[in-house]
């Protein structure tokens, strides 16, 4: 048996992470939605970036560089992270540099790790899949919102947790596990009615967001599982599974 | 109209008290619901600190002592924190130093607001009737276990937090305080059974205190509302309501 335990946020991150070195990172509005989508849609790298600094200078390299703070496109930059903008053709085979509020800040907070994974709800099936066939012990690491718990990241934490230990090889320890596979269950049927209370909803919608926001909310209309290799993003294929599990 | 928010635990604690000078906390199971408990029947003054150390040098002075560390009472002391050991007669106008793994590490971690008071599930009624009436911004803290999430204290923040949306006199814009809400609303039918699950509660049937788990989640039984005054818990009653709304 292995052990899938969730994390709600970066800021709980020391308490959970010394026992896994397998370590999926969420950011379901909007970081890892898009970084799942554009690997979907042929996009070849992704580079995650923690500050807007670091993304200026590798823009000024030269490289395509997307950057979002507060839910919005910060300025200079002609990409944010909406999960829309990586599906146009002229993206196909591009490197990207990314920085978000938060999800790129937990990718980068998890990078020592043996193997990092990028999960969302788009991915779900297909990464869960992947994740039971490991035979490693796991950790689900929301980006919540500024190192505070977010509802939508723990919904597909708990989706997640509750996917791998229904397939009867995995056990969990932490209340936080417990109470995420419980708002999962307790969400699916209408997550988008479930989450309108919840803080982060009420911040795109001020922006007019909920185009992105419905389709960050649609479970499996992507089988990508991008995976952290030598600090960029690539797609994880059936190639390279092997090498993934160190 | 104030506001009401829920902090999972004392790691995420900076994260949420800098809108707050009235904190409410809560450590179910037991630290809290022994204070409610031993104020109910008589206990004068429970003064909280946050070291065993510091419980044996007051012990020394002669004080009577009372310290719990992982669910067990410390070598040395005669009371830990089971709500039953402070029911009793000789108990009635004693002074009792304490230290518990979590609770009182909460306790005193907000001990520079202006008024800390103590919940539990024991005097959930009486206290949100009192939090009603102070037209404050509230925050409810939970000690839960060693900085992480806990279910028993987020069922019981969630409670609080329920009745004072509930009088219409309070918002929430926090995630946690809608997940909170939420867990109180799925588990109050029978919170024994939903709390099978939960850590602590596996911790402490371990250690035969199923009566205590018992007794710290039924509702109501006390209407003492502790309160922290010059670093000590006192009972707050109707001629010290005026005082402590600094």
């Amino acid at each position: 048996m292995n052990r899938i335990e969730v994390c709600f946020s970066p800021g709980e991150y020391h308490l959970y992470e010394a026992d896994f070195q397998l370590v999926v990172v969420l950011d379901v509005l909007r970081a890892t939605s898009a970084i799942c989508t554009a690997m979907e849609h042929g996009v070849k790298e992704i580079i995650p970036v923690a500050t807007v600094e670091e993304a200026r200078t590798l823009q000024a390299q030269g490289l395509l560089a997307a950057a979002e703070r507060g839910g919005q496109i910060v300025d200079g930059f002609d990409l944010g992270n909406s999960p829309y903008s990586y599906m146009k053709p002229e993206m196909k085979g591009q490197t990207v540099v990314l920085t978000t509020t938060n999800g790129t800040k937990a990718i980068n907070m998890a990078k020592d790790k043996d193997t990092v994974v990028i999960g969302s709800l788009n991915n779900l099936d297909a990464l869960c899949a992947w994740l039971i066939e490991q035979e490693r012990d796991i950790l689900v690491l929301g980006s919540g919102w500024k190192d505070k718990f977010n509802l939508e990241d723990t919904i597909c934490a708990g989706a997640i947790a509750d996917k791998c230990l229904e397939s009867g090889r995995f056990f969990a320890d932490e209340d936080s596990t417990v109470a995420a596979k419980f708002i999962f269950r307790s969400s699916r049927d209408n997550m988008f009615a479930f989450l309108k209370a919840s803080s982060h909803r009420r911040r795109l919608r001020k922006l007019n967001l909920n185009d992105d926001v419905k389709y960050c909310l649609t479970p499996n209309n992507c089988t990508a599982i991008p995976i952290l290799k030598n600090g960029s993003l690539v797609r994880l294929n059936h190639e390279t599974v092997e090498s993934a599990s160190v």
